[in-house]
């Protein structure tokens, strides 16, 4: 076998093989397929696409490149939640919790975040004290004991992936359904859970734009799971605004706190149960979504859910008073509020510009601040007059708390008419496809 | 600017800028931009094309990369002669001496041969002594003077050509119009002729198939050049078998000067006058390609042409009493017979495979022998019976001769109908387009 010829059959359209595309995957990760021969496969995956079976031999291909976890060690069907990334995401704070305390065992590895998103574990530290150091049998015993804990990514999880997308990510190769799919679910395959729930963006801020493309991207990756043995579900969810309101590591904890004590944002709320709902089902706890869905319900109203976190950040090391009255976490220095210039409705929240506005503030990855960030009080659709306030930044820093709100206000924008506001939830895509929601 | 921009425009369908296309040729020539972008650009650009005034830019990017050659202390305006190869090509030993002793300049930079075919100056080093070590100013004078001086590639033309073909043929990215012409012209355009005629072959063994393909590179040729200032013209001529008879070093220098003396094999002579005639009307010393014929079937039958060969085989140091005398060339010393060994007529000519009997034999670059080779005795629509003697193979090394005899005749396909045999000049791409011969 050639790499060349494999370029050449993908060039021309044809489709390869399982031999084929392990040979280029293995060929590629142990550096005996060059670079450039790597990105002109790619480029013609791109523009020629792959078939479902392709997509899945070259996931297999990839999440076999480094280490399979074997999570059989932890009782019952395992549960895990991705998402294709967001500003203020905190979902997983929430569904962790809520699923733990019905009995569905949680064990997530989990990264650090990426560019201008914080990831959970950035979050987590938000308790003193709280690591995801454990030794794997830790890990375990404590899924075994009270369903859920998180560790901090030791596994070799599919380096194939990590080097096949940085590679992509320098040669405009990154746009492509199969491509992204595989890179996603190979890491999710090699991580060791029974079930998936995927939470698929779409919109101005997501990676797929159009609601087209995500169920497109959706459909694959559930084919891709169910195709391999894992139960797979796809949520779709809006992301031309960030779901609830708080963007920052400590801010997005209360917010989750608020939620899982029945206070948080409606959207927040349901985006949550509607996620969490699948893991229930597809670990057997549940035989219908909405069952599923009053079952979580029950976790908040009953308290459950909280003290189950609360339990979780405790036994991690984390100093879990703060569960309790999140008064206790720390503040920042200073805030600003920043207010409309003209009066009309929100029409546009540029998602990507939050982000960055957050990122001058100090929050993501760049310093680990745990306490800077903002409160969004007005979204899609909502009336504002000259000067009243869009949002709350927190910082330390009176120079950067400046830089953002001026960056901040370029994320929005304010039209005459009052526009059409997304659901923030479109649909589902389970093995029997789309469903809108 | 930025390369991963470019590469994402081309794969968007999008057309780039003279300034865009210039970026890229130059930052990979220069190492600034990797191989494994300037890959995944290539493969777009095989996917999604270039158009004419992108092609162009390209060429001209690749013919300014490196020297350009300036013949202006050449008088009168100078033809040059281009073919995209084949097995047995020896046109260029006939074109040069006819077009000189019309008085056109034909001031030839040349290379050596490729795998397997020898090019015109392992030809001509089949008269001892002859040299392609000429200074430039001798090159120059021996133009002037008699018309026909042919060197060694001596400058460095168009080295982004040189490294960005390199990276095709390992990343499946040869086979693209735009590629293959921007490459060719690139070389011809640094290389200074005024005038180009461009053999475009097509069939079997050659690198364009089918007659479409090699009528839309004739046209992407032509108009690059006419669209850079260079008359341009394009004959699409027949590689579904050899050109005459004579492959080998000094054998096709033999069948070159019986052509020159008259006594050559037809479609030959047809091929050559055809391209010469081109050469001929672009340097403006015939007004149509008809009258030109005329003039230098003129130079065959007065003896011109042939003098004018010995005077340049001479001037160059060689030894020119074997053109009046091909008695004089050494020769192989066994030969063989190959026959027939089934009864019919022949339908299928492998140039590949008569190619690969040369290199067995040890012809082309492999070992620089000049008297080994094949005389071929039989072509398309020709009834053989068994035994009967298809070519005769000459070579100095028995065991050789007894391989290339076996490789020689998976070369033919003998079939119990006669064929549709081939023109051998199928027609003329000119700034007007494509007309059949």
């Amino acid at each position: 076998m050639r790499m060349y010829d494999l370029i050449s059959k993908k060039k021309n359209g044809q489709r390869l093989s399982d031999e084929e595309i392990q040979f280029i995957i293995k060929g590629y990760t142990d550096g005996e397929i060059p670079d450039y021969q790597m990105s002109a496969f790619l480029m013609a995956v791109c523009l020629k696409g792959m078939d479902t079976e392709e997509t899945i031999a070259m996931t297999m291909a990839m999440a076999h490149s480094g280490d399979m976890l074997d999570l059989s060690a932890i009782h019952g069907i395992k549960a895990d939640k991705h998402s294709t990334g967001g500003v203020g995401d905190k979902t997983s704070l929430i569904i962790g919790p809520m699923v733990a305390s019905l009995g569905v065992p949680v064990a997530k590895m989990s990264g650090r975040g990426l560019g201008h998103t914080g990831g959970t574990i950035d979050k987590l530290e938000s308790f003193e004290g709280f690591t995801t150091e454990l030794s794997e049998q830790k890990f375990f015993d404590n899924v075994n004991q009270m369903k859920l804990a998180i560790i901090g990514q030791t596994a070799n999880l599919a380096p194939a992936d990590k080097k096949i997308y940085a590679l992509r990510d320098v040669t405009a190769t990154i746009d492509n359904i199969s491509l992204i799919s595989s890179s996603i679910m190979s890491k999710k395959i090699a991580a060791g859970a029974d079930v998936i729930v995927l939470d698929v963006k779409s919109g101005s801020g997501a990676f797929m734009k159009t609601l087209e493309g995500s169920i497109e991207l959706a459909e694959t990756m559930v084919k891709i799971g169910n195709g391999v043995g894992r139960e797979t579900y796809a949520v779709i969810s809006d992301m031309n605004q960030p779901l609830g309101s708080a963007v920052g590591n400590n801010l997005e904890v209360i917010e989750a706190i608020d939620t899982l004590r029945g206070n948080g944002p409606e959207d927040l709320l349901d985006a949550s149960l509607t996620l969490a709902s699948y893991m229930v089902v597809g670990a057997k706890h549940a035989k219908t979504p909405e069952e599923a869905r009053e079952m979580l319900l029950g976790t908040i109203k009953d308290g459950s859910a909280l003290n189950k976190f609360a339990e979780f950040v405790r036994a991690q090391g984390g100093d879990d008073r703060a569960v309790f009255d999140t008064s206790l976490f720390p503040k920042a220095n200073l805030q600003k509020e920043v207010c409309a210039v003209k009066e009309g409705y929100i029409t546009e929240i540029h998602t990507d510009e939050i982000g960055m506005t957050s990122l001058i503030l100090g929050g993501g990855r760049e310093t680990k601040e745990s306490v800077i960030g903002m409160k969004i009080h007005k979204k899609l659709g909502d009336k504002v007059e000259v000067g009243t306030p869009l949002a709350t930044l927190y910082a330390n820093d009176a120079s950067k708390l400046e830089a953002a709100s001026e960056r901040f206000l370029c994320a929005y924008t304010i039209g005459e008419e009052k526009p059409e506001v997304p659901n923030h939830i479109y649909g589902i895509v389970t093995k029997d496809g789309y469903q809108a929601y």
